[in-house]
């Protein structure tokens, strides 16, 4: 599953500014990264007349316009989706997910705060404060990096988010929901799946197994 | 695996306005439709100095926009993808795809052809064409719908596209590539897995099942 790092703060912080300085520190170390940015006030994709716009128009649930050099699509949704969902349901090919904002959601957060624009964080560890990006030292039990150390903020992304995903990765989803797996099970399911596809053809050496079983009864 | 239907036909034929029409007539039956539309030249889908439009110009391989209505993503490819490409990539919760254009993928393509703008069709029945729709007759071994008969080309699509979905579904893929089964060693990993997982907690009476291993050794 791809990580994902929310990177929170009060209004005029340097939201942003930290995400444009701190993407290309990640992308000079070969990450490839995705940023994900709430929008309350809805959006406008595609300009009137054109012929993905009048797709959207007829009523298409989603449109998507394709180019040799990039992809973008516009969807319906039910309701503001949480970040996990628009993991995956939107996001694939990348290494880490950043969002901007998302306060609320489950997901680690790192705080920009300038002591300029406000005077008290707005997260605290149970929040799953992860880190602080300050020009202000705060000992609040997480790592606090200055407003231009993207370096010491990469090492520490690095470190505690994307080796952990070198690991064994298993999961098991019915209907849609995560089903959580005691280590037995998932050993045994793991083992059980990768026996019976050593048999065929293509499969000696899997990498990454993918089985979907549409099981309903027709 | 959500069907795709390619619909093609020769510049100005009106590929657009079927889509504009067919739609509608789709989601009256209660269809959720995605369409898309190939652009050589490139797009802009965000405004500059947006947040997004920021993440984007810092190097982020793919931005999402999300919303309570709808979400937007613009993300990098490697190359132009093709409709399997583009719906495993990026399609979800909808019951088909209908392409503009793409008349040299490999999907199957219902042709819009109008007598007054072109004098012969674009494609043939080896080109894996399933339909006409025109202001003319033809006789090449597919069915031709009327440019107003949006019931009968519904009919068509449904009897030949949808029901097919309401089979069993089960999809092996390794490292992204679709591995080809048999009947009986399709049978054989659904009933595993389906037994395997009726012993756990929520999984009683599965529908859809999703596994996901990643079996490399790290």
């Amino acid at each position: 599953m791809i990580p994902i790092i929310s990177i929170v703060g009060k209004s005029g912080s340097g939201k942003t500014t930290l995400i444009e300085k701190l993407v290309p520190e990640l992308i000079r170390r070969g990450r490839r990264v995705a940023t994900v940015k709430h929008d309350v006030h809805g959006f406008e994709v595609d300009r009137e007349g054109k012929d993905s716009w009048r797709h959207k128009k007829a009523g298409a649930h989603t449109v998507v316009i394709s180019s040799p050099e990039k992809a973008a699509l516009i969807r319906d949704v039910e309701r503001d989706l949480n970040l996990a969902e628009i993991r995956d349901k939107l996001i694939q090919d990348v290494d880490l997910i950043l969002s901007e904002g998302y306060k609320r959601d489950v997901q680690p957060k790192i705080e920009v705060f300038r002591k300029e624009v406000h005077k008290n964080l707005l997260c605290r560890k149970k929040d799953n404060l992860v880190a602080i990006v300050s020009n202000q030292k705060f000992n609040v039990g997480v790592p606090c990096f200055h407003l231009e150390d993207m370096k010491g903020l990469s090492n520490f992304i690095e470190k505690q988010f994307l080796t952990l995903r070198k690991e064994k990765e298993v999961s098991l989803k019915i209907d849609g929901r995560s089903i959580p797996m005691t280590p037995f099970v998932r050993d045994f399911l793991t083992q059980t799946v990768k026996g019976m596809l050593s048999a065929l053809k293509g499969c000696k050496t899997p990498g990454l197994i993918e089985i979907r079983i549409d099981g309903k009864e027709k």
